[in-house]
C-alpha cells in the first residue's frame, strides 16, 4: 500500500471533487494527474487504457486503477475506514447511498460536459437553452433532497447526522456548480446551510476547483 | 423482518427491473405496487411521500422506505447476504460496482423517460433524434463495459467471475432495452454472451419486463 496514489482528475470536474474531499478526510496523501477535459485531453490513448470512458475521475491506488467516484469512495471506505463515509447501520447506509446517488445519478451525469456538447453541436441548441436545461435537473434533484432532509430526524449539522459521510461529499461540489450558474439557491435552505458548514472544514477547502493547481 | 416487501415499480422501468432480479436472486418474496409512469401516476401526492423524485423504484422493507436502486441492491446485499451480489475483496468490489454505475449514472439516467420528454415537449425534438439520442450514451456506456470485460481476466460467465454480481443486473436491463430502441449489439459480443447466461437464469427471466402483471 506504499506506492504512491494518483487522483487523475480535472478541476472543474465534480467527480473528481468529491474525491479530493475523500482523500482529505481520510487524510490520504496522493499526486495529481491534471487531463483539461475542455481541451480533450481525457481522449488521449494513454487515458482511454486507464479510463475506458474517457472521463475523470481515475484513481490508482494498492496497485489498483479505480473508476467511477461512487465505486472509488466505496472502496476507500472498505480499505481506509477511518473517519466513516457512511453511518454503521444498514438503514443510514441506504439512506446516505440514496441521496448521494440522487446527484451521482440523477442529477450530474445529464449536466456532464458531453451531453452539453451534444446539446450545443448535434441538437444546435443556443446558451440559455443549455442554462434551463442544466438548472432544471440541479432543481429536480435539489427539491428532493431539501424535502428528504426536511422531513427526516436524522438530518443535523450535515445530510445525516453531525459527521461529514458520502452526502454530503455528493451534495457539495453540486451546489458548487448551481451557484456558478446562477441557480437560484433560496429554495433550499437546508442544502445551503450545510454546504456551508461542509466548506468551512479544510478537507472540501481544499477540493474546491479554485484551490487546484490547473485552476485557470 | 417480517412485513411484507412491498416493490413500488413499473414494468418498463429498468431501475425496477434490476430490484426484481435482486429480489429473485436473494429468493425474497415481494408484493408488488404498480405505478404507471407514462400515465404519471409517480407523480400522485401519496407516492411522492414514499419518494420525493417521483421515481421507480420503491421498497419497503424492515419498516423502512427505501429509494433509489443502487441504494436498495446494497442494503439488501447487507441484510441478506446469499447470495452475495458482490464479490469479497475490496479491488472485486470496486470493479463490479464501478461497471454497474456505468449504466447506473453513465447511460440510464440520460435517457430516463422524463429526460426523453423534456428533448420531446422543451425542446421540440422529433423522434429520430429521440432514437439517435438514445442509442448514442448506451453505445458509448456499452463500448467501455465491453473494453474492460474484454481485457480483465476477471470476466467470466459473467461480469466478474461465474457468478451473477450487481454487474449483471445493471447490465442486462440496459440490454434488453437497447434491443427494444433496435441499437446493432454486433459490436458487444461479450455483452450479449453474459446477457443471454444471465437471461437463461429464472430470477432474471421472471424479472423481465414482458412477465410482469402490469406489462402490456
Amino acid at each position: 500500500m506504499n506506492d504512491p496514489v494518483t487522483l487523475h482528475g480535472y478541476y472543474r470536474s465534480s467527480a473528481s471533487f468529491r474525491v479530493r474531499i475523500a482523500l482529505n478526510l481520510k487524510a490520504i496523501a496522493y499526486e495529481d494527474a491534471f487531463h483539461h477535459l475542455r481541451r480533450g485531453e481525457q481522449r488521449a490513448p494513454d487515458y482511454l487504457k486507464l479510463n475506458r470512458q474517457g472521463l475523470v475521475p481515475t484513481l490508482g491506488i494498492d496497485g489498483q486503477v479505480l473508476v467511477q467516484s461512487l465505486s472509488i469512495l466505496e472502496y476507500l471506505d472498505e480499505t481506509r475506514p477511518n473517519p466513516p463515509l457512511l453511518p454503521a447501520d444498514p438503514a443510514g447506509r441506504a439512506r446516505v447511498r440514496a441521496l448521494a446517488q440522487i446527484v451521482a445519478c440523477d442529477i450530474h451525469p445529464i449536466d456532464n460536459l458531453r451531453v452539453l456538447n451534444y446539446l450545443r453541436k448535434t441538437l444546435h441548441q443556443p446558451e440559455d437553452a443549455i442554462k434551463d436545461w442544466y438548472n432544471r435537473w440541479i432543481a429536480d434533484g435539489f427539491e428532493a433532497i431539501e424535502g428528504m432532509l426536511a422531513t427526516n430526524p436524522e438530518a443535523g449539522r450535515f445530510c445525516h447526522g453531525d459527521s461529514v459521510t458520502m452526502a454530503d461529499i455528493y451534495l457539495v461540489p453540486q451546489v458548487v456548480n448551481a451557484r456558478n450558474f446562477d441557480l437560484d439557491m433560496t429554495p433550499f435552505p437546508i442544502l445551503q446551510r450545510i454546504s456551508e458548514a461542509a466548506l468551512a472544514m479544510p478537507a472540501f477547502e481544499r477540493a474546491m476547483p479554485s484551490n487546484q493547481k490547473d485552476f485557470e
